[in-house]
């Protein structure tokens, strides 16, 4: 991964010429192409970390496996949110652990979160590196250095369970590899978050992801039976079943724990069978509450198509202007500019997807939706894991580019749309940048959605970090104000916490607090993630 | 609901005389009907409640609201475990609470639970009184008394939104008001725990209930969107939302609290529409272990029906003896006694029930089965809520009866039934009482399936104790080792309490011991429950 943007160094998703001009008309944009700072000039803080510390380090993993060259720590200075990518394009990152450990599995996890308590080291669990709400920022907390804990060397299908349809999986594995192994076996896991090509499934864990086939595969936690987590207390790793009664869901405070209680090292995961089709199609609709309401009534006739996005109308033009919509020819036909999109998709064996298929798109059409075919679809599978780079073109035009998320009911839902719209438009505006803010509901149950907001603007460079601050305190302060959730997909992270404070409540707080105090009774796990310090 | 057994005084649901003569046969039973003691002959410990403390509840909610007659208490006395009524047969109830409190509402809940906290009473939630697994047995702990706090003032619908599928509903009301009321919204829960008839929903909650029809409608901690706990240090009420990425999810540390934590005064459920059609039949196989694989492959084929009984040979013997297999006529046919029975059922509207019944009897088939009709399933469907009233019948007759039930993958399904059935056998052979043990699997999951283990004996008269507690150690042992669940929906309560600890492991022990130190630092909460003292 690219250490100042996304993607692998030979690839590059340039943004269309159409979504160009769009971008230059609406925001103002100057025209000006920005380019990253060079590797050799980044700016690092100087390493904390004691020469005791380090080489107790080594003495518990090996030297080879305690990285403290400038490149392993710059690869390691936060994730892939719109703060991170400016800060590193800058050459100053928001800071940079003092070295990064390599572990080679549980057992030695263990003993560097051993080590690291008594030497009074941070450590910031790395996955896939892919967190956009400061999950990975190496903040020392109260401790005297931070390291890195990168899990690239735990990886692979540890056991498969063809009859129970079950595997074990090392949690480092990437998303990909994870899907390539399962597919020798005919298996699919089916989780497929935007940041699918470098995710690692510990992270989708830690951070509770949700996948684009979400309606189909289910969440994250959804696919999660059994997950082994290292702390510096030792192992927590309740009995992996099926269905328990068996007292409170330990499992369900691993998942979501962000690194805050210690490292999830692997995990059991209901998988489902490969499927022989999958379908996407575009579904036009002449208005975005028209086509939820629409999609409710699917979704909770028992119809749900497996992938849901359907886009406002200010979406489907920045989808359509950046080719994703199903190639050049506008394919809203006559309904012109008010239409939005809802692309729609199914996977399966071939019966049951026709079957499923012709149920949705007959209560969509009922409800006003008019199918476009198969290109639109094909052309949003094609796009499906490019908005991170084309967000990296964004960038270096001179664009303000975040995504806001969240969920609520489908009663709640139209309020917080306008709400949270509303907000990003007053705080942008008000700033001098106002955005272009278009809507998605990206994920859908039978009792409510979630939404995300893309929002773009001019940036206010220099004072980017300010910028985006108001924006993220406008949209927060409305979503909670709305009675929804502070992140649906994303996780909580640095960027969240305070909001996920107001959203668990005081009792709620203290009660993840005490459970880190047993935990991680040094502090050092992922300090100001997740909980705030009481 | 009887103070010595399972109903309403007008209503016994006697054994059949088929089954009596087999159970007289097989069990050398003596013919002779023991009747409960008398109400008056009951004898109750001595109460231990100080008058200040009596004084202090009465303040908080009033005097008619705080009860220490014989009766109250005497029908507070536990739940309707075996034990339990045994003792309460011989007028001798395994402890007693001081006092019965009635709270009129969530903020009257959290007065109590403040001055019992206070006061150093120890405090058991009682909702429907149907434990199994002595959840509700009146424990002092480190108490100087215990009051039993029943939910019967909090209830009804709250609230109800329609468009989003979700009702918010007062944790005190009993199952079958709750579906009253939903009904005239032309909504379900759809949620049938075997205790249905008496079951308060809270009490569901607390202890992850699972339903008969539960792969239609999901278990009960699939059903709640949110959770409102009093605790003695407040409220702790977590977002109640579709999904979020907000972190670890305290609604499943409440969801099995069992009222360690506090008390459930509230929820918010996912609900359905009623369905049009209901249709259970029989299907009979050639044996238990091709008749779980058939259902493996229909599950796992997205075919599940919403209600699986598969009975094994001994269990078909016992529900046709019972009456419960489609009358007198033996609907096994040629296949005579080898054969095994299972119930399926599909609710819903009735071109999804024709459909997706077809779809299921057609892999049923595929795997050896035969459906016999509807005839097998109307017979269910009428007996499905009288097993506990059969039971009171057998303890007339001096039977020992219980109910050990656990999960586990398919994988392991095998050998984890062979494992149970056997250690029962041999424990309850060595006290010179040879069982029998019948098998069903009442719910199935793509993953696995639950296992209950239906037990008949000879009570062993004068030490129904220590026979039980005989059986009951094997059977868990044999769960415990075979890496299963020491419970799939009976809960935890007392019983289970030393078992959950292992699967819990030591560091998830200590993280619930932390928690409950947050949430009831006094301790006051259903003492002897669930967590075991450190």
């Amino acid at each position: 991964m690219r250490w100042w943007g996304w993607g692998r160094e030979d690839r590059q998703v340039p943004i269309t010429e159409q979504l160009a001009r769009l971008l230059d008309e609406s925001l103002g944009l100057d025209g000006i192409e920005r380019s990253p700072a060079a590797l050799e000039d980044v700016k690092l803080p100087k390493a904390t970390l004691t020469k005791r510390a380090r080489d107790r380090l080594v003495a518990t993993v090996g030297a080879d496996s305690v990285r403290t060259d400038p490149e392993s720590r710059i690869l390691h200075s936060g994730g892939k949110g719109y703060l991170d990518l400016v800060s590193m394009r800058a050459g100053t990152p928001r800071g940079a652990p003092d070295a990064v450990v390599y572990p080679d599995g549980h057992d030695a996890v263990l003993a560097v979160l051993a080590a690291c308590a008594a030497e009074r080291i941070a450590v910031v669990p790395f996955g896939g590196g892919t967190s956009v709400v400061g999950g990975l920022e190496a903040i020392a907390g109260g401790q005297h250095a931070v390291v890195a804990l990168d899990l690239r060397r735990l990886t692979g299908l540890l056991s498969v369970d063809r009859r129970s349809l079950t595997v074990s999986v090392a949690a480092g594995t990437r998303a990909p590899a994870l899907e390539a192994a399962l597919a020798e076996h005919e298996l699919t896991l089916g989780h497929y978050p935007d940041s699918f090509e470098f995710v690692s499934i510990g992270g989708c864990a830690a951070t509770r992801s949700v996948g684009q086939a979400s309606s189909g595969y289910g969440r994250i936690d959804q696919a999660i039976q059994g997950i082994r987590l290292a702390t510096p207390a030792g192992e927590l790793a309740p009995a992996a079943l099926p269905a328990s009664a068996a007292g409170p869901a330990l499992r369900e405070l691993i998942v979501g724990s962000e690194g805050v209680f210690g490292v999830i090292t692997a995990m059991l995961l209901r998988v489902c069978a490969r499927p022989a089709q999958r379908v996407y199609e575009g579904v036009v609709f002449e208005s975005f509450d028209g086509a939820a309401e629409a999609l409710r009534i699917a979704i909770q006739d028992d119809a749900p198509p497996d992938v849901v996005r359907l886009s406002d109308e200010l979406q489907t033009r920045l989808l359509l202007a950046a080719g994703e919509g199903g190639g050049r020819r506008a394919p809203l036909g006559r309904r012109g500019r008010g239409a939005v999109l809802a692309i729609v998709g199914w996977e399966g064996p071939q019966a049951a997807v026709t079957r499923r298929r012709l149920h949705t798109l007959t209560l969509l059409r009922r409800g006003g939706g008019t199918p476009i075919g198969e290109a639109a679809g094909r052309a949003w599978a094609a796009a499906r894991f490019t908005s991170p780079y084309i967000r990296d073109d964004m960038l270096a035009r001179g664009v303000f580019v975040e995504q806001f998320e969240t969920a609520t009911t489908w009663s709640g839902l139209p309020a917080l749309r306008s709400a949270v719209t509303a907000a990003l438009i007053g705080a942008l505006g008000a700033l001098g940048t106002p955005p272009l803010v278009g809507c998605q509901i990206s994920h859908v149950y039978e009792t409510g959605a979630s939404l995300s907001f893309t929002t773009l603007a001019k940036a206010l460079e220099g004072q980017e970090s300010a910028q985006w601050r108001a924006a993220k305190d406008a949209a927060s302060a409305a979503i909670v104000r709305s009675g929804a959730t502070i992140s649906h997909h994303h996780g909580v992270g640095r960027d969240h916490a305070g909001w996920a404070a107001v959203e668990l409540g005081a009792l709620g707080t203290a009660s993840l607090r005490a459970l880190k105090a047993v935990l991680d009774p040094a502090g050092v796990m992922n300090p100001g993630k997740m909980i705030l310090p009481g």
